[in-house]
């Protein structure tokens, strides 16, 4: 039977996201109607292993909901991938008084929390939170839906110059192992063309697509490339080869990088935070541990963390074919 | 059998939306690339009755994706609640060679498509475009995604003056027959409290709440109301009844009107759009009519034209919950 | 010969506007470069009665250069008005040790400032902080430039609706006794008519106007309207006004109201607070006294407190003959 | 004694910015406004070349004060370089019955104006439209405030996520040869270090004030980067120098590119292009030529062409001081 649980930890870890404040202002809200204690951990993993804990109440998280990054900073730790860095983190969430955690980040986080879960037996839940769009028991991560709108209006600014000149644009977004990113925004800003890590277009269907498209008319183009596109090539390359196989194109490059990962977070995002992180304070409280809280099929669900950590969500291939008909 | 359809007709109709000409730009493309014609009806059915029409090719959709409003215009038509109406624009349909309709309106508009279907015969489908998400069958309209940022931005900069001197605020946000603008967008922009038609908190609830809420330590609060709230006071009324019975309160209002019906479509919207209109054009190219196509968990669905009208989409109520909880 | 200042004091004061917080971190800033200390005061004059203060060093102003509202609070002190709120006030400071003050506000505020240094020879320095930029002296208040593109992103968003369903929209905007919002941010918003106090274009005119407008085939209007305008009707009282006399236009009304106050300074603004809290600081260093900070023709200037209370801001009246052939 | 102006051309040219839609419309109001007509010339002077041009009047320019880019294409010519070039574009021009031109570009673009008019005594003005503000003759050029806001905003996305990981972000920012952008922006967003072309701060104390600012407790730091600057490292070969020499700081880079160029114009921008637009076109009338319409001191100001060329915007230094004390 599990013990009764008075205080939970809460830390972001991992690549920062829009909404971890949100959720943790949900997780540190959550604890004080249940009338339990929180601790913020701060810097992800390696706060807890030196003990970098600061106890939270509900005004603690008070105008945070619409504040990008997190209030208790993230970090990648090296030492909690040792057993004794597991261990010290133990002891001094033992010494806090801390009885469970509640994880905020992506695939990488959750295996450090299974793995601590299995060692220490604490119960610890997670909560996905990554712009990338690519964990496993999920629609939507924490940050996702903010990125898309972010790259969107970035697009909608960079195409106001496009067409302004006739030129094309290789646009590089966030995505190293997944084109969720790319696919979605690269729609919603009426890309002509989208290559990402899931499908293989080829340069020469590229380069075929492009020339198409001048022929019917369009005198600009964007095309969304994610940092993994299976073409292999970076934007740089892409547009050194077009400088001398394709000169009548006037090439410019975009990467728009890290912001992508910023800005004030949309009402999807804190919606989905405020829901998540009730759920996970309320799902320890009732004695489940291990599992991510996501939502599927717009419903609040759980879904074993060891699952989430080995799947992940494959990108909507329908929208493949919307993006083709789109670029008619 | 169904007749081989040809030509294509697309109108918005009803109060507009961000994402309508996402969706129209969706319908046109889609019609060239199944190599079929497409016709833009202006101002709804009343322009359909005055046979208002222009051709559209890919290009005329150009650089639209990311624009409010309708470049179709909207409008409500009384003329076309007559049986002489209805007649009069099926021969302009007839004279112009239009053989099938795309709608996107509301249920108002879905209404009168489906009338003129049972009339005459006309395949039609509807897509659903409203801000307030009251359509059954689809988890959201279009416009819904992009009007909830509207109101969260706004309410943000309300929040920075609000506490900058310990103010309540009454938002009247839109929402006559609906809660899902005040729930969502008062949860995502942390309101203390949020009135919806759905729920009846009742004003002693709300006066009992926001003391609890001062009593926490909040030195201010915003209160999101739907137009259509259960309280049934206006804003001002409530904030008349503060005036004289909670003089402790400084009480401001703000109602946030037409703009929420504006700006430009979020990512969400944009790519909810081109699926719809893609939808909506390959069914009636398969012979389906009388439908509209809708999201539900997570995938493009038909739904009957008549559930849609007959149904409407209910609150989460779980989400009362939440916000509950977050007001702790 | 003034005595040497060891710690400065800063508040802000009256309605609060974007650029407060930014004005305060260049205050603090200053402070701590030039090596002499800080002291925030909290919610303005009366918080200086009270004795609210908080030490203020480089740390403490993290973050806060991009957030609406002030994070000392703003408040309206009828103590103050009175010799023995001020002498309290005065005893305060003392105890403190409190050398000079920096106060961000409007007229109102600065009046106080005036009267405090009249009786107690106490150093003041002011920075105009308010929306209206009524304030004679500088070309620019703080907030001002924000409040301009928060005007002009609202009415670019209900024009998407005006032009969508072809209606005449009343906007109103702040400013009671100037029209410097209305008139600048409804060029910038492409209004075809502007009202503001400093004009009387009557009602008469405005009509004659709309149907010029209305013949020259525009199918919809913005008339942007100063709180304090001349004709001296409320927004909705001139579409009653409508309605009943011209009802072939369709019009609808909004009222911008607070939110005009809150948002994340422009560029433009923070820039200016920066400046003028490093001007404010140093005057007080150099033993100058009981001045106004502000930019005239692109520099910093100061002007004696007593004009900047006299005097006013005048429109450019040259701007009402731009809007005139804008409208054309 | 000049000729009566009947008709009047005008055009975009160089990078686009921000406004010139606006100052489009100004210029085409402003003639419908005094009864003359106006001719719209495609992608600059190369469509002058080849005859591109479009009878323009006030409902053409309808909706596009608030659009970035420019409906009338720009682009730079080679042809109009060359006396056959513009012998050719005085023949189209006079074949269309222009009679004067109004040329919305950087100092490229005026020094084709000012060779044009020398060679045919064609009359022309100039509108100073480039997001670099190098122009002499105008406190302010088309798009420069725009751009600023954009960046701000930018780097507060950047910030949000630098401070949740303790990160030194080094983000380039538009400007070859001023630095105007890097330096406003740089304040506006707090960057602890701004690095222009007209500076030479060099990589040494670049260096050691980042050590200063990580001393005093500042866990984040962003170094924002013009183009240009007088270190004359790319942004990357900064980022290899800090990898390989001062290892303890986590480094990314972000070059924020051309999205700088696109977006809706802010109200600054919009209220400029409109006041100089009509200045332009009523100097022309006046039978005035070869000026550039700028702003100084608050006011429309006219610049001979060959001054606004050979000169340019010196940087405030006193901003430089400003930067260094925020940063304290």
């Amino acid at each position: 039977m599990s013990k009764e649980i008075k205080k939970i930890g809460v830390l972001t870890s991992g690549g920062d996201s829009p909404g971890m404040n949100a959720a943790i202002r949900s997780v540190v809200r959550t604890c004080s109607y249940h009338k339990i204690e929180c601790v913020g951990i701060y810097r992800g993993y390696q706060g807890m292993i030196e003990g970098d804990f600061i106890e939270m109440g509900p005004r603690s998280v008070h105008n945070i909901i619409n504040k990008g990054g997190t209030i208790l900073k993230s970090a990648r730790s090296k030492d909690f991938r040792t057993p004794e860095g597991r261990k010290k983190a133990y002891d001094e969430l033992t010494k806090a008084g801390v009885d469970a955690l509640v994880i905020i980040g992506g695939d990488g986080s959750f295996t450090g929390a299974e793995i601590f879960n299995r060692e220490y037996g604490f119960p610890v839940m997670g909560i996905p939170g990554t712009i990338d769009n690519d964990i496993f028991g999920t629609s939507h991560t924490l940050g996702y839906d903010t990125a898309l709108n972010t790259v969107v209006e970035c697009i909608d600014k960079i195409r106001d110059t496009a067409s302004s000149h006739n030129r094309l644009f290789f646009v590089e977004v966030m995505g190293r192992d997944a084109g969720h990113i790319a696919l979605n925004a690269g729609i919603g800003a009426g890309a002509e063309e989208i290559l990402i890590p899931e499908a293989d277009l080829g340069l020469d269907r590229l380069v075929e697509s492009l020339m198409k498209s001048k022929a019917s008319g369009k005198s600009s183009s964007i095309v969304v490339i994610a940092e993994g596109d299976k073409i292999g090539k970076s934007v740089f390359e892409l547009k050194d080869y077009f400088d001398l196989n394709l000169p009548e194109y006037d090439v410019r490059v975009s990467v728009l990088g890290h912001m992508q990962r910023g800005g004030s977070p949309s009402c999807f995002d804190r919606v989905l935070a405020s829901r998540l992180g009730v759920k996970a304070v309320e799902c320890l409280l009732a004695g489940k541990s291990n599992f991510m809280v996501g939502m599927l099929n717009d419903a609040v669900t759980l879904t074993p963390l060891l699952h989430a950590i080995k799947g992940h969500t494959e990108i909507d291939r329908e929208l493949l074919r919307v993006s083709e008909i789109m670029s008619v």
